[in-house]
């Protein structure tokens, strides 16, 4: 039995546990296995064109018979500055040269869009249970047909004051972001990482200020993380599902996975610690504004992968990657959600 | 019913929770009243003579028959660089003359000594059920002789590898203090604080890492955290006991109190956001070493005071100050181990 059935209770699924969308790292198939096994099965739609998500929509609909999510970015678009792309050209040269790659190959724009009109016609076409968004939420105006084609909205928060703010623009469910979850920190009444806390403090003071259940997120990996999450009075989890060679590499590694340094799109992200974040540095005032600074990255990031190189390759994870095993997305959910339970069963004494 | 009673078990308290000792902001009274309460008493002698440890534990035994630790600093002491001491003096400078101090007035040398053999031989003759150390242990040597007086040994680690570290040297039992913490960090194999995993992330995995009960301490505030930690692995948990007036000082203030800034005395250390930590920064490589820092502090925190102004207070406290109470002791560690308990029933749904 779970403690808190209303993220159950508002989303129709088995499981507190909501299938984590990674843009660009996985595809409807992942979705609907995580939905199979009783999770919300989640497509990470920022990277696809309103084609594309559609297909997946439709795909996963064919597949299974779950309520399904799909997740946005909701940045504000910033212009690109000729002059810090220019530096940031130059500073990424060597490597280009390195691999082979002429530095002033033409690049494509960058590929992540925020929600958009177009976006939102295909949400009120396809009317999918939930539409979650990352980075902040749409204008008023588009939010509005979002929640008038009856879908349930979800969105992150890494501090009290922005779980607050979503609640009063009527988000249905929050996620509490911590400091140690992997990824790009939904931040977006701030830059400042610094005052992002951990899952253990932030979990707890969000669900004081705000009456929506919050989903926990950063850090959690296992039974014990999940029980956890509900003890500080989380009513759901992430699921958890990383490409499959990061916790090796993490194993493998220098054991400094565990920090936030990202320059390769311009926001702040955690992940593991490979030669791009070791060598790059922080995100600075001169990177490109995000996600513009992707752009020059994508021609490295395939050069490397090609010779097996993980080395520009963005290795999303967060603090407990360590605790990670590799399993497939349906065991992997039934699994985490067995866990939990007997976890939870044990805390009584 | 605790779930795990292993920490009980070893120092023969009725509660899984250790007062938390913090140098020079407390003294016996405090760790008497948790040690009436059920929780362990400890005594911070960091700050203090051997004498004055001595007095202190004396009182204590008086007043209550119940185990006692007496903690200490375990750092290696560095010498004072006289360019470092110039260029910090000169830098405090317009701040003395504010307060109407002299910026060349003599000063104490900081008084946050290591343990030593002097202290050891107050352990030897007292015999305290418990000695505990921060920042690292005291030499081979020393930390035989706590062990042959039959002392458990306490101490604190930030990573992974600082407590199989801590392990392998015999230590019975670890505080896996996460980055949420208040304080200064513990870390003494690294002082890069990127590296400290949050709560959430470093107690399962240092459960996993080491044989010994783990004590989980950053962001742990009430009965919820306590709970969440049990249920992540810990064996126990800190009791919360701050200055009273820091929560006060964080409701009311910018929310910018979960920050890890800190020069006065040359450690990395996360509290409440005062004038001193936004004008002075953080730690960097020209401030004085470890305590060093903290003596051209003094004068200007004493005459601060005494204008009613915490602008060079250490108002040291983790990112969960929000939700603690102003209580006395006794009645805040058994409120404590009440809504734990309680908590831990709720979760077996």
């Amino acid at each position: 039995m779970w403690p808190d059935r209303r993220l159950i209770d508002l989303l129709g699924t088995e499981f507190p546990i909501v299938q984590a969308p990674m843009a660009g790292a996985m595809d409807q198939e992942l979705a609907i296995a995580a939905a199979k096994a009783g999770a919300l099965g989640s497509l990470p739609c920022a990277m696809l064109s309103a084609d594309k998500a559609r297909d997946q929509v439709n795909i996963f609909r064919q597949q299974v018979s779950a309520p399904v999510s799909m997740n946005f970015f909701a940045h504000t678009p910033t212009a690109l500055d000729p002059a810090q792309e220019a530096a940031w050209r130059t500073r990424l040269a060597p490597y280009y040269k390195e691999q082979g790659l002429d530095p002033a190959m033409p690049l494509p724009s960058a590929a992540r869009a925020p929600f958009d009109a177009a976006m939102c016609e295909v949400v009120e076409t396809l009317k999918p249970e939930i539409v979650s968004f990352h980075f902040g939420l749409p204008d008023d105006k588009l939010l509005a047909r979002v929640k008038a084609a009856g879908c349930i909205v979800i969105a992150s928060a890494t501090i009290v004051k922005e779980a607050v703010w979503l609640e009063e623009r009527g988000v249905d469910a929050i996620i509490a972001q911590g400091a140690e979850a992997g990824g790009h920190r939904s931040m977006f009444l701030t830059d400042d990482i610094a005052t992002q806390p951990g899952t253990f403090a932030l979990v707890p003071q969000m669900v004081d200020a705000v009456r929506v259940p919050v989903i926990a997120a950063g850090g959690i990996a296992d039974g014990r993380g999940i029980a956890a999450a509900f003890a500080l009075g989380a009513a759901g989890v992430p699921g958890i599902a990383g490409q499959p060679d990061h916790s090796q590499e993490s194993r493998a590694g220098s054991g400094r996975h565990d920090r936030h340094h990202q320059r390769d799109d311009g926001r702040a992200a955690r992940g593991i610690v490979n030669r791009a974040m070791r060598e790059l540095g922080p995100v600075t005032a001169d990177t490109p504004g995000f996600p513009h600074a992707s752009a020059a990255f994508g021609p490295l990031k395939a050069a490397a992968e090609k010779t097996g190189s993980a080395d520009f390759t963005n290795l999303w994870a967060g603090q407990s990657v360590a605790l990670t095993h590799e399993m497939p997305a349906t065991e992997l959910t039934q699994a985490l959600a067995g866990a939990a339970l007997r976890r939870l069963s044990q805390m009584a004494g």
